[in-house]
C-alpha cells in the first residue's frame, strides 16, 4: 500500500481556494435539495423558501465536490483532458454545482445563468416537475452516465477510455455500487487496458460507508484485506482519509500528484520506451463521512458520517422551526457571502482552480461523444456479397459473412482506431473470426506459447462478462465511437437492465438538443434459440426482442434478416446509425442464400415485402398469407410452401418476409410502422395469415394487434418448448415446422379442412415419423437434413 | 498462502483406488460424449460405435471427475453431509458419470442400471434426442445447479449453506464463470455466512485456464496478484497445481483434509467457544490442465491443456480413421478391463472411496430439497389485515402492512430457521422493517457503534446486488427453504436472465417425478413505477411482469394486489405454495384500503372480480367496464368512476379489477386461465372496455388478444414517459389519469362523445390545470393529492 505523502504538496494560498471551491460546490449542491428562493441567503431563510418535496441526496455531495475540486486543480495543473464517470447514485446536486461554478452549465443552459437569478433557476429546477433529476444524468453537462441503477461506472470508464490515448478518466466508485456484480467484475477490465493506444482510467473507491440503510461491505474490511483486494485487481492503492477539511485537501491533492505522475510514467515508458509489462495502475481510496459538513446531528441521533445522511439530513424544514433554523446554520456554515458576490456570481477565489474552455469537466467534447465522432468506414457491401444466381440454390453462414465485413471495417478503422468488437468468448463461435485478419483480441495478462490472436493492442474484446462486454461498448459508443457487440441470444438477458438505461439515457439524449448524436449500439444476436439443440433448454430465449421493444420506439431498432445478404444490408444500416440500440438477429449455422445483394438492400430498406418467386398467388387473390421472421422460420415457411405447391396446387397463396419488426406496429406507434393501407397491401385484411416467428409468438400479435385483419393472424414461434435434441426438432416441438405450417393453413382456409384432410394426415404422419427417427438415430431425417427449395 | 503439505498423507493403497474413481470417472465422462454402442470395449472401436452428431464438453470433465473423487472420500473418512455445486459449463458427463458409479444415478432411473445394459443407455442419452442434456441440469442426480449460463455458482452455494448447519457445500467455480459479474460479488458472501448457524461453503476455483477459445483471467495473473485477490476476498487459498495424476492426487488429499480441518476448528471455535471475529475460510485453487488425459495433440496442433480441449478433442471420429484409432486408445488408456467387471459394473477397488447411502453426492437430499421442506407457518392473516368498515374509507402502506406479517413469519421460524428475506438495501426503504422486531440483518463484517440491527445470526439478507439476492435465494429454496425477494421494480430486471434460468429448472424438475416440490421464488416488486417520481425515468420500469410472463406457464404467476388486504392474501398464498414463480407488484405508499381482508381473501382467489360498489350498472347492462389492475390504477379508475357518476349519472358501468394477471389468458393457455365465458362474464363480450394498467400497456393485449371482444379493449399504461416529477403527474405524462379515463370512455362509448362533449372539455381542463400548478408549485393539486372515494 502506498500512502499519500503527508508533507504540504500545497502552497496554503492554493490550499484556500481549494476549500472556497469545495465550500461553493457544497452550499449549491445543499441549495439545490432545499432552496425554492432566496438562493443566497441574503434575508433570513422563512419556510416559504424552501421547497414543498425535499427530494434530493446529500449523502454522496460532498465527497463528490473534493473530487470535482480537486480534478479541477490537477486539470488546470497538468493541461490534462479528462473526463469523470460519477458513479455513486444521486450524485446530481454536486455535479450540475460544479459544472455551474465552471460555467459549463450556463453556457449549455442559458437560462440558469451565472448570477443570482441563475442560481435560483439552478435550485428550483433540481428534483422539480419540469427540471432535472437527482442523478447525475444525461441532462448534466460532462457526463457519460447515470448515477441511477448503480455497477456500471467501472465499465463505462473503461470504454471511454480505450483508444484515447490522450484522455484521463477519472472513476468515482461508490462503496454501495462497489456490491454489485458488474462493478465487481470491472475492476478486471486493467487486463484489457493497452497503455500505448488507450487512455488512463483512474478509479476513486469512495468508501463513505453506507448505503440506504446499511454499512457498506467494503468499508468494513480491515485496510490490509481491502488493500490485498485491490492489489489482486491489479492496482496500487493510495489512501486519502479523513474528516478534517484542510488535510484532506492536502492529503487528496497529494495523493493525485502521485497518481498522476505515477500514471504518466507508465504511458512514457509503454509508448516510448517499448515496455510491456503490465503496469500496475495507481488508484485513490477516499475514506470520508457520508453528509460530510452537513448536520452532525439530529433531533438526538448522529446523522453525518451514517446512513441518515443518505437522503435529506433535515426533513422537516418547513413545518419544524427547529429544523429550518438548523438548515439556515448549515448553508450559512459555507460563508456563501465570501463565495459569491452581490450577483450571485462565484469570486474569484472560488474560481481559481477551474480550468478553461473545454478543459473543464462539464465542456469535454468526450462526454458529448457524438461531437467527436466520424462516420464509420463501412465498406462496398458488393465486395462481400454472397452470389445468388436464384432464391435458395446455396448455403452461407450468415454471420461468417459477416465477419469478412467486419475485417474490413477493422482494416479501414486501423488508424483512426474507432471501432471496436466486443463479445463474451464467442466471437470464433460465433463465426466471426475474419476479424482476426486485421487485429487481434486485447489482451494485457501474461502470454503463453500458443496463444493465438491475443494482442496487445487488439480491438476485439473477450471477456466472459456480458455486464462488460455492454458497458466497455457504451462508454465506447457514448463517447462518439462505433462498435458491435456479438452474443448468445439466450445470454443478452444477462444485461436486460443495462440495456433499459441505456435506451433511456439515449432517449433523454434525443431531446436535448446541445447533445449531438453518437453512434447506436449494435448487438448480433446469435448462436439463437432454434440452433442450441446441442446446447439444449438452458440456452434457448429469443425474448430480449420482446424486452427492447418496451422501449422507447424512437430508439429502438429490431432487425431479423432471413439469410447472408440481408444480414449484411442490416449491419450496414446499423454500423452507420447514430442514437439507436440496434437488435439484429442472425443465424452462424449454413442458411439458404434466398436474395441477392440488390434484392437484399431493397427488402431491408422496406423492411417486410412479398417474395413473389416464393407464393404462387400470380395475379390471384391469395387464400392464405404464410408470414415469417428470422432465418428458421423463412426456411421453414418456404419448406411447407413447396409443400403446398406439391399437395395443393390449386391454393394461392402469398409468402411476406418481415425483416424489420417494427413495420409490424402501426406508423402512430414507430416511426417504421406500416400504414394500414401498406400492411394490408402485404397481410391482405380478410385472408387467413399463418405467420412463423422467431420467437415467442404472442409478440407480433402485441405489435399487430390494432390491424384489421388481426383476427385472422395466426402465429406460431419458440413456446419455451426445448432441450438437447436435433435442430429439426427443435422446430417440431414448438409447432413451428413446415409439417405442423401446412396443417395451420389447412385448419385457417375456409372449406379446406375436408378437401385437405388427406394431406393433412400426410403432415402428421411426416411429424410422427421425424420423432421415431430421431429418437432411434440422434439425426434428422434425410428429407428435412437434407431439404432443398430448388429441386 | 498456503500450500499443500508435500508429506504424504495417502496411503499408496488408497491413492490406488482414488485413482481407479478417477480413471472410470474419465472413461465414464468420454464414454458419453462419443458411444453409442460397444461401452466397455469388448470389441475394437469401428464408426457405427460413435455418435452420429458429437455434443459434449469434454475440457472440465477430469478436473471435476478429480474433485468428486476427492469429496467421495472425506465424506466417507469424515461422514460429512456435503453437497457440491458444479458451477463450470458443460459438466454434465462428469457429474453424470460419478453418480452412476456410485449407484445413485441406477436408483434414480432405473432403466440406467449399474451394468454394462445401463452403461450402453448411460454413453447413449447423452446429448441425444430425448435423453439428457451436457451440463449439470435439473435431471441430474444430486445438483441444484444448471452448468449452462455460468456466473452463479457460488451464490448458489451460500443459498444452500445458510441455516444448514451441518452441511459442507463445495463448490467448484470454473475459471470462466469466475469473470462473470454476479461470480465476482459472490465472494464477498463470506461477509454474510455465520459460523454457528449456517455450513460451510469451500470454493474451489478450478484454474483449467481456458474458456472457449481464450485463456482466462485469472489463470493469466501472476501466482501473488491472484492470492492477495483471494485473500482480500477473505480467504485462505490453498493451492493444487500440477498435471502428474499421482502428485494432484496425493496433493488434493492433503489439501481437502487440510481446509477441512480448518472448517472444523472455526465451527467448533465459533460454536462452542462463542468466537465472533469474522473467520479466514479456507479455499482451494486447483490448476490441473484442460481435457487433462485426453488426447495431447490431435492433427499436429496441441489440444490438452488448451481451450482446443474445450468441446470433443477428436472431432473426426467417425469417418476418419485416424481419429478413431486415437479415440480407441485414449480410451484404453483408462483401462476399462480393470475398472469393471465382466457385467459392467465397477470393481470394488473403484467403489472403495464411495460413501453410502444418502451421504452420497448424487443421493443427497439437500441436492432434492423438496425433501426436506417443512410448510412454513404463515400466521393467521387476520392477526394483520386493515380494517375496512367501507371502500376507501381509510389508507395504508401495504408493504408495511406485510412487513408485519412477516416480522411473525420470522418468529414462527425463529427456531427452524427456514425463511429468509433479501433485498437489496431496501428492507426499510421499502417499509418492511417490522422484520427487524424478529431479527436482525445479518452480518459477520466490522461492525460500529451506532449500527442498527445488524445480527451474526439474522436472517434478513441485505446486499446491494440483485444478482446475490437472487441467487442466495435460489440455493436456499432449491435445497428446500422458503423465502421472499423484496425488490425495488424496476431493477429486478437485473435479474432477468437468473429469473430465466430458474423458471426452466422449475419447469424441467416438475416434469422429473423424483424431484419433490421445493418452496417458491417469491417476489414482492415495490417502489413501482408510479412512485418513483422523486428517483424519475432511470428508476422507471414496470416490464418484469411481460418478462416473466414469456415463460412457462405452469410455473410462473404474476398478481399486483390493490390494496393492504389483498397483498396479505396474495403473499400468504405465495408463501405457501411451491415449485412458483411468483411475481408479486404492490406499492410502499399509503394507499386506499379496498376490501376487507375476507372480501380480500374471496377476490384474491378468484384472481379478477367485479367490484360491484365501484361501478352502477345496478342490474343494468353496464355501457362500458372499466378494468384495472395494480395501485395505482385502481385508485384512477376509482377516481374515474366517481367523476362518471358525478359528470354522467345515466352512463352504466362496471369495474373490474384483476389481481392475477394470467387469468386474462386462455385457460388452454395457463392453469389460471378464464374460460371464455368466464372472461365475458366479466368484461362482456361486445362493450368497450377501458382498461387501466399498471405496467406496458400492451401485455394485456398480448394476454387477451384470443378473446371475443377484444376489439373493444382499450388499455392504458406506462409508456416510457417518466421523469422527476409529482406522483399525479406521472399518470397524466402517460395517459393513465382519471381524467383521460373518463376521456377514453366518452370516445369509445357509442354516440356520448357528442352528448359528453362538454364534460370531455371539463377533463381536457382539469388535466392542463394540473400542469401548470406543478409547474408552479411542484406539488399535486389538492383536488387529486387530498382525493378521496368516499365523500
Amino acid at each position: 500500500m502506498s500512502t499519500a505523502p503527508h508533507e504540504d504538496v500545497l502552497p496554503d494560498e492554493e490550499l484556500r481556494t481549494l476549500l472556497a471551491h469545495w465550500r461553493a460546490a457544497n452550499y449549491l449542491s445543499a441549495g439545490q435539495i432545499y432552496l425554492l428562493a432566496n438562493p443566497l441567503l441574503t434575508e433570513p431563510l422563512r419556510p416559504e423558501h424552501i421547497k414543498p418535496r425535499l427530494l434530493g441526496h446529500w449523502g454522496t455531495s460532498p465527497g463528490l465536490n473534493l473530487v470535482y475540486t480537486h480534478m479541477n486543480r490537477v486539470i488546470r495543473k497538468r493541461d490534462l483532458d479528462a473526463l469523470v464517470i460519477w458513479g455513486p447514485g444521486h450524485g446530481g446536486p454536486s455535479v450540475v454545482a460544479n459544472s455551474w461554478l465552471e460555467g459549463s452549465y450556463s453556457e449549455t443552459y442559458p437560462d440558469v445563468s451565472l448570477d443570482a437569478e441563475g442560481m435560483e433557476r439552478l435550485f428550483r429546477q433540481f428534483s422539480f416537475p419540469g427540471g432535472v433529476p437527482s442523478h447525475v444524468a444525461p441532462e448534466t453537462p460532462g457526463s457519460i452516465h447515470e448515477g441511477g441503477e448503480l455497477g456500471y461506472s467501472l465499465a463505462h470508464a473503461y470504454g471511454a477510455a480505450f483508444d484515447n490515448p490522450g484522455l484521463l478518466v477519472a472513476c468515482v466508485i461508490g462503496d454501495g455500487e462497489a456490491e454489485t456484480g458488474p462493478l465487481a467484475a470491472s475492476w478486471h477490465s486493467d487486463k484489457f487496458l493497452d497503455p500505448v493506444h488507450d487512455g488512463a482510467v483512474l478509479p476513486i473507491l469512495h468508501l463513505n460507508g453506507y448505503k440506504i440503510a446499511n454499512p457498506t461491505v467494503l468499508s468494513r474490511l480491515p485496510e490490509h484485506e481491502l488493500d490485498a483486494m485491490l492489489r489482486g485487481f491489479g492496482h496500487d492503492p493510495v489512501h486519502v482519509t479523513g474528516d478534517d477539511p484542510e488535510q484532506v485537501h492536502r492529503d487528496m491533492a497529494a495523493a493525485l500528484d502521485q497518481v498522476l505522475d505515477r500514471i504518466a510514467v507508465i504511458q512514457r515508458t509503454a509508448r516510448e520506451e517499448g515496455v510491456t509489462e503490465r503496469p500496475r495502475w495507481p488508484m485513490i481510496v477516499l475514506r470520508t463521512p457520508k453528509g460530510w459538513t452537513g448536520p452532525a446531528e439530529v433531533d438526538g441521533v448522529p446523522v453525518e458520517g451514517t446512513w441518515r445522511a443518505h437522503q435529506v439530513p433535515l426533513a422537516g424544514v418547513r413545518d419544524n422551526p427547529g429544523h429550518l433554523a438548523m438548515l439556515e446554520q448549515w448553508l450559512r456554515s459555507y460563508r456563501p457571502e465570501e463565495l459569491f458576490g452581490a450577483d450571485g456570481a462565484p469570486v474569484a477565489e472560488v474560481l481559481a482552480c477551474v480550468p478553461a474552455g473545454a478543459k473543464r469537466l462539464g465542456s469535454s467534447p468526450h462526454a458529448n461523444g457524438g461531437l467527436l465522432t466520424r462516420q464509420l468506414p463501412v465498406p462496398p457491401l458488393e465486395d462481400f456479397a454472397v452470389p445468388v444466381e436464384r432464391p435458395g440454390a446455396g448455403t452461407h453462414e450468415p454471420t461468417r459473412v459477416l465477419g469478412a465485413m467486419l475485417e474490413q471495417v477493422m482494416k479501414n478503422t486501423a488508424a483512426r482506431r474507432d471501432f471496436r468488437l466486443v463479445g463474451p468468448d464467442e466471437t470464433d463461435s460465433n463465426r466471426l473470426s475474419a476479424v482476426f485478419g486485421a487485429t487481434g483480441k486485447a489482451w494485457q495478462a501474461e502470454t503463453l506459447p500458443g496463444d493465438v490472436n491475443l494482442d496487445r493492442h487488439g480491438r476485439v474484446m473477450e471477456i466472459l462478462s456480458e455486464h462488460l462486454c455492454q458497458g466497455w461498448l457504451e462508454g465506447y459508443t457514448l463517447t462518439g465511437r462505433h462498435g458491435l457487440f456479438s452474443c448468445y441470444e439466450a445470454f443478452v438477458h444477462i444485461v436486460d437492465s443495462m440495456v433499459n438505461q441505456h435506451i433511456k439515457w439515449l432517449k433523454t439524449s434525443r431531446a436535448l438538443s446541445w447533445r449531438a448524436p453518437v453512434p447506436s449500439l449494435n448487438y448480433l444476436l446469435t448462436s439463437h434459440v432454434w440452433r442450441q439443440d446441442h446446447n439444449g433448454f438452458s440456452h434457448q430465449d429469443p425474448g430480449f426482442v420482446d424486452h427492447v421493444l418496451n422501449k422507447s420506439p424512437e430508439v429502438v431498432r429490431v432487425y431479423l434478416p432471413p439469410d447472408a445478404n440481408t444480414l449484411l444490408s442490416v449491419a450496414d444500416h446499423a454500423l452507420r446509425s447514430k442514437d439507436y440500440v440496434n437488435v439484429v438477429v442472425a443465424g452462424k449455422q449454413p442458411c439458404f442464400d434466398w436474395l441477392s445483394m440488390d434484392e437484399a438492400r431493397v427488402h431491408c430498406a422496406r423492411g417486410a415485402g412479398i417474395w413473389d418467386w416464393a407464393g404462387n398467388e400470380q395475379g390471384r387473390e391469395p387464400d392464405v398469407v404464410l408470414g415469417c421472421a428470422g432465418d428458421v422460420p423463412t426456411q421453414e415457411v418456404l419448406a411447407a410452401a413447396k409443400l403446398l405447391r406439391q399437395h395443393l396446387p390449386d391454393l394461392a397463396f402469398r409468402v411476406v418476409n418481415v425483416v424489420d419488426m417494427t413495420r409490424l406496429l402501426p406508423k402512430e406507434e414507430h416511426p417504421h410502422g406500416l400504414s394500414e393501407a401498406e400492411y394490408h397491401g402485404l397481410f391482405t385484411s380478410d385472408k387467413p395469415v399463418v405467420f412463423a416467428y422467431h420467437g415467442y409468438p404472442w409478440l407480433i400479435h402485441r405489435l399487430a394487434y390494432r390491424r384489421r385483419g388481426h383476427a385472422h393472424l395466426h402465429v406460431r414461434g419458440y413456446k419455451e418448448a426445448g432441450t438437447t435434441t436435433t435442430p429439426f426438432d427443435m422446430v417440431v416441438q414448438n409447432d413451428l415446422d413446415r409439417y405442423r405450417l401446412v396443417m395451420d393453413v389447412i385448419d385457417r382456409v375456409p372449406g379446406l379442412a375436408v378437401r385437405a384432410a388427406a394431406v393433412r394426415q400426410t403432415m402428421a404422419d411426416a411429424r410422427a415419423r421425424h420423432h421415431l427417427h430421431i429418437r432411434a438415430t440422434g439425426v434428422d431425417l434425410p428429407e428435412v437434413a437434407e431439404w432443398t427449395w430448388n429441386d
